[in-house]
């Protein structure tokens, strides 16, 4: 019987309005299909420097933190920035973190040091260069006690409703010995836990396919290195 | 100029069909608008114990794979388990964990000594009852380094996908004294990080809207107390 329950098996998923789901924003923008925004989440490094209107980042805020939290204990915070002088001071913190990490991972002192053939490092390099243009930085923070679990998922919702709306994104993170002068730069108290810096912005370029490894090679089936049924 | 680029500012956000996105899975059947999809993802804890059709575990398994993950190191394990014996065998061990964490934290032995007025662990001490009859139980796992900010993201995309589908779900945890049994339960090795636990299955009850603080309490605008411009 295809009644109340939706979703039931053999019975066809069926909507209602989705501007009926949220008391605070009207959803109806979010109309892209969860299977496109999924399937086509590439990670945006290159932003076009056009301003994203409040009532989308509205949305995009509005999305995150439907997202489930242990106990509904809802610890994560965002911090939306897009004020210019304040992306330029971070992009200047990002640039120097950036650069701090491949030092001490690689001994790179700049872009000199990266070998001609590497190819893999050059589009983060570029948004180490270009944070400071970006059109807004979403920062996912949290309250105590900070459990990953409780905070990360509003994230990937941020960011799919993010590219629903033509918005890209890039999940990125800052060295722990920079957490301070984040927090220095926006007045964000000691208490509070830093996960993402997430910048969005509308491409340069294209949304797409991204590039996985096959299911069956990072899915077991029933116990440890059970294969998949489709393998 | 609505070109090339979708979801340019002042241009319909356009759709190609979702049949394109994925060269492994057909991704036709999500066609759930994405803001239906979102916020309605009410942790579901109820399951009929109905089994879920093995083309629509592939499909939630290949929307979380899609997730990004640090420079793509795709990190991230899914186990998924759906033989009845091993869900019984976890289920003893969840009921287990879940009580010795409330002997932990309150001194409570069983549901005797939950307080009569206490309605917030009715459903999460139901389903430590009801896990061994679950239908399906995906584990978010990890290779090191174990980085949850390369392995969570993916489990929102299953949960959504999960949704899409008229799935029901919720992320659990385990102690992580329990995590040895756990591994020899499904042979999982030493080095294999654990994450959550994901029963699922179609509901009991409904989807529907979720209870959260509004945005102007836990997000903030430029600076840590500046007022969201929807305030």
């Amino acid at each position: 019987m295809c009644g109340q329950v939706r979703g039931q098996r053999g019975c066809p998923v069926m909507s209602e309005p989705a501007a009926t789901v949220s008391s605070e924003v009207d959803v109806t923008e979010f109309s892209m299909p969860i299977g496109e925004a999924i399937f086509t989440q590439r990670s945006i490094r290159r932003m076009r420097p056009d301003p994203i209107p409040v009532e989308h980042l509205r949305l995009v805020v509005a999305a995150a933190v439907k997202a489930p939290s242990g106990g509904n204990s809802q610890i994560g915070r965002i911090l939306v920035v897009t004020d210019r002088d304040k992306i330029a001071a971070f992009g200047e913190l990002y640039h120097r973190s950036w650069w701090a990490k491949r030092k001490a991972d690689r001994g790179w002192n700049g872009p000199a040091d990266v070998p001609p053939g590497d190819t893999s490092h050059a589009p983060a390099m570029r948004l180490a260069d270009e944070m400071k243009d970006v059109p807004c930085v979403a920062f996912i923070l949290s309250e105590p006690p900070h459990m990953p679990e409780s905070v990360l998922l509003s994230a990937q919702n941020l960011m799919l409703a993010a590219r629903a709306l033509g918005i890209g994104s890039v999940p990125t993170r800052l060295h722990p010995d920079d957490y301070g002068e984040f927090r220095s730069l926006f007045g964000v108290p000691d208490r509070i836990g830093f996960h993402f810096a997430i910048p969005l912005g509308y491409p340069r370029g294209r949304f797409g396919p991204t590039s996985r490894k096959p299911t069956a090679e990072t899915t077991h089936w029933n116990e440890w290195g059970g294969p998949v049924p489709w393998a």
